[in-house]
């Protein structure tokens, strides 16, 4: 294990060797194995958009062990799905990279900020996973229940040596479209998913928007004009850095985005990102290149 | 056992002996055993529709032990039907036909998109069951409650060696009556019931209508004029044909029709049909004819 | 045992031995003993209606130990009660009588469709009963849920050796008020009990009127002109015959409607009657004639 | 123990000798010991009313030591009150005077028919009571939900030999302001409590008032011109004088009414009265006074 | 262990020896240790207004380190968070400060009086906290479930040897806005928390407005002139002096109102502060002194 790693880890102070040596499993993971950085493939689109929306401008990834091969083949640090995605390909794939089950799923057809939890911690356990994912909705009608649900699991997924990852996404309630993305309310949402007790906190890209009234004095001396100011303050955010935290690519968009986006997390001092859609919604080869330039930003390299 | 079985069981990576040996029982079960396709006949017409409505029409069909003997009399796959309908011959049947406990059920006079969980995981290990059978209703407000439901048995029924089946009937929500039966929308449901961890997937036969605005660009280049493509479609959509997916015959109609579904669901690689009211409302003689014919068609025989 | 209630027995296929003990004690009880029929006495009027109206026409009946020896002197096959009614008798009618611990109660001030489940099985078990009993509500927009406890509460009583007595009044919802005691209401209302797992069913005497629209066709050739075919049409539902049918006697009337009543129910192949406001709130003398005079007619002498 | 408690022992027929252990206590406690009556103090009022509202009067009540000594001093049978009154004392009064637990609470504020249950079984085993009490509101939109949760309490007090008081309130939902004090009502509720498995009922002192459209009948022939006759309706309306009953003073009031009450009661043949802001907002003296009456009217010295 | 304290404790008579140890190490810690005073500090702020509004004002404060150091250096008697807070620091502080771990926590979005509940007694066990903390909203429409959640959570602990504070907030319901500083309001809320079994009570400081039209009486010859005797009253009414009450300090304002309002709390026989964003919100050095004085107010050095 690497110094970086040992730091990182020594942060999680209450936590058991268990679930330590899986948050190590994935920071030891793959080409940025070992450097504090990670990067996440997750397949959730089926739920969100349906097969068709997702697949097929890419056929193969039809396929649920696509997913799976694309992850270790680009040397990512783990693998994050769906209970059926992770059952199709748990034993052809067992010990080759980490996974992470996420328990709660919305879809297209929904009509209330909630999801529906869709899987268990004894799921997880029995697919070998790494982690729970989770998803909150801050500031949604919903979001007392969806704490109290991933109190319970989380409380139990620690209880048998596994990682929470939460992802924290604002919407619903008083919340305006464009404050979903201010910097104040992403910052808000990821310190909440810290605070609930998560170990990885999954967040979008915040814009430099204020949607808070209240909070305009707090943020009137703070300079948001790079993304990469705006990533170190959500970091700040979630315990000073004591947390992980990585963010998403958000919609398909092309190349020269992504490679910004990425630059921008890591000199911003956040842990890396959840690229999905950008991915596998491309030809495998370029999805392949576009991830070995991303880990190479992330590596330094470029 | 076959190698077409074979090749279908070790599709499920993530189940115990237990659970695959009944997916075995029912694959290896009657005129189609070790074929890979499976013909289930499904009766639980009484809750939705009443007794009369569904039996007056055949009367020896208002006892039990009617559906088990024509099931086992036609070579079928398994048997499927509510709690009371079971008990009625479990002991008599025992061991002559796999049996599928359906455990929630709607009726005529339900005012929401929902179903009643009429029987549990412990009903169908003690009436000697081989699966047990779901309905959720993706788009319905109730659909997350559903989910949530299925999950918990679905575990359940894992742990102790038993099979999931999963009917996936789009409803409710802002779906049209005609989208209930689009080929976008019963890819994504059946894709939902993949992802929810069934090992059988039951939907109904599409017709070539998109429903979902945001889906016609997945589908503008889809050729979608053959009612086998759209089957094709919809096994693709489940985990790329990993999971076994069996479509309903609908209400009861002529014959000529029904043999046509089957065909087709041959041809678009379907793993064959749940078929209820279109046999036991019709005289047992004709019912043994149709259903031979049907499974004579999976047997590429015609 | 007689041949006749072994026969009856035969017929409940997935019952432990336990369970089909208490079904033979109620049917091998008292003047009917053997002979396949039952009457049973139930007392839930003063959850219903109130002490006032229930027993003040007849003041011995305040006191629940009157009710037990009723039954016993007339020589019926099981007592029916809430909680607190049977555990005012439990010990000094120990074995003298089957008691039917009623599980669920409405009463006059009720504003909803539904019931409160105020006894449990371990009730039951601690009372010596031998059986459950439970109303349920179709049509009524709480049926799903007095479905879903029945389902619980009935798969412990079997797992103890309990039998299990549904109540089945249709009501609520969208059914008319004489569509509550249609035809094919009441056949499918006993249907849905048998299919919810019910040994005895409960259902009120149904008039020739056909409530749903769709099920005009199923009956547009069925003789309903006489109260005795009814009967057997709703015998018919119970799965053929292979379910304990009861019929209750409605409101207190003459007693010649009552001897009528039960000459139609055996002449219909119906199981027996619940009867009580019909007893108990007449003076003693007569109740026990009645129910003397009910007895001779379900053993076919007069 | 004297004949009569061992009288009115002997009518609880399902309880085990723990529970009726705790019953005895009660009956053969403080200067009414033997005799069947009883006279328990409540001090509930801070929950329902406040500290200042409750207490100011008589300021040493403020002490929860306070009650348990004017019980004992005063030789009462039982002393009843919410979880934190009862923890303030139960080590330095432990085994002077049997305590009641009262589960749930109602307050000012409150603007639903409904109590937060605020104490368990297990709270009541811990501080060594010997019966748990809980209000129920007959007539309320929250009555089934109410009836649920002391099912669930009295079950479980019963099995680790507590025993169960229940408040029987009428209100809310269709019943008017005068109807809630009615005979009928009263009557009613006091039966429902005893269906509910209640071994000691609270009701309130009846008027004459008759509020039930459908109960007028039942009444046109009862004298209900006194308060005694009315009292022994509803003890005879509680299994015909097989449990319980003690009824409630009322809010404070003049001594002489008091009196009155007491005798009324006792010449209708109820158990006792629960009498709270009577005695504690009052001067100690005074307090002691009165309840050194009432206790001598229930010994028929006066 | 000083008299004082000693005293203190001998007044929970109900608690086991592991849930007074708790207590007692909270009431023996730092420089108030043994004096029966407290100052706790609270950290919840993020929770409830963010990181930003929270922290950016003294931004070594993002880190979960620098408050436990705060409490700490000040010689404070305990520390207060939510969990992931507590998490973040429980094992580099573990044994040198007692810690409090809050169960509920709202946020700024929330649109209900209501708060999620974030953790569990088992987190708090697996932290090493002494107590748990609990918010309640009296007068809310949730209050019930509030007083629900609390009734479960505090048993638990009580079972497990940790002391349970409750913070006792009224709002929400008929309350006006100034009514939930009421004087009456105040008392009532206190005296609720007592009745649910709080060890440690905490409310707001009251203002001299009555708010109930039904409490004046029971004021109008109390002296609510000065903050001391108000608090005297609030002291009064959780048990005569029975129970820990404790103080909170409100928004951040001038420390002469801080110093003042510790005072008063002193004079009028309270246990002590809750005082957080009077504190952290200040440069280190400042708050320090602030906390040093506050100290020597509760020491009565000045």
């Amino acid at each position: 294990m690497t110094p970086t790693v040992k730091a990182i880890l020594d942060k999680y102070e209450s936590d058991c060797p268990g679930t330590k040596a899986n948050l190590a499993r994935m920071l030891m993971q793959g080409r940025l194995g070992g450097t504090g950085k990670m990067v996440i493939l997750p397949v959730d689109q089926g739920f969100e958009h349906g097969p068709a929306r997702s697949f097929s401008v890419n056929e193969p990834a039809y396929d649920p062990h696509y997913h799976y091969q694309l992850a270790i083949d680009a040397g990512l640090s783990a693998y994050a799905a769906p209970l059926g995605m992770l059952e199709a390909g748990a034993d052809t794939f067992a010990g080759q990279i980490p996974t992470i089950l996420k328990l709660n799923s919305a879809n297209s057809w929904a009509t209330e900020r909630d999801q529906a939890v869709t899987g268990s911690v004894d799921d997880a356990l029995r697919l070998g996973c790494s982690a729970i994912g989770f998803t909150v909705y801050p500031g949604s009608e919903h979001f007392f229940d969806m704490a109290e649900e991933i109190r319970e699991l989380s409380l139990e997924a620690k209880s048998v040596g596994l990682a929470t990852v939460i992802w924290s996404y604002p919407r619903g309630g008083e919340l305006s479209k464009a404050g979903e993305l201010a910097l104040d309310v992403g910052a808000y949402a990821a310190h909440m998913a810290a605070l609930l007790g998560a170990h990885v906190i999954k967040v979008k890209l915040p814009t430099d928007h204020i949607e808070q009234k209240e909070a305009q004095k707090a943020y009137e001396n703070f300079d948001a004009s790079t993304q990469a100011k705006r990533v170190a303050h959500v970091v700040k955010s979630c315990f000073n850095g004591r947390r992980i935290v990585v963010f998403s690519g958000g919609a398909a968009k092309g190349s020269d985005a992504v490679y910004q986006d990425a630059r921008d997390i890591r000199d911003g001092g956040g842990n890396g990102s959840i690229i999905g859609r950008n991915t596998f919604q491309r030809p495998r080869d370029e999805a392949l290149a576009m991830l070995d330039r991303i880990i190479r930003i992330y590596k330094n390299e470029e």
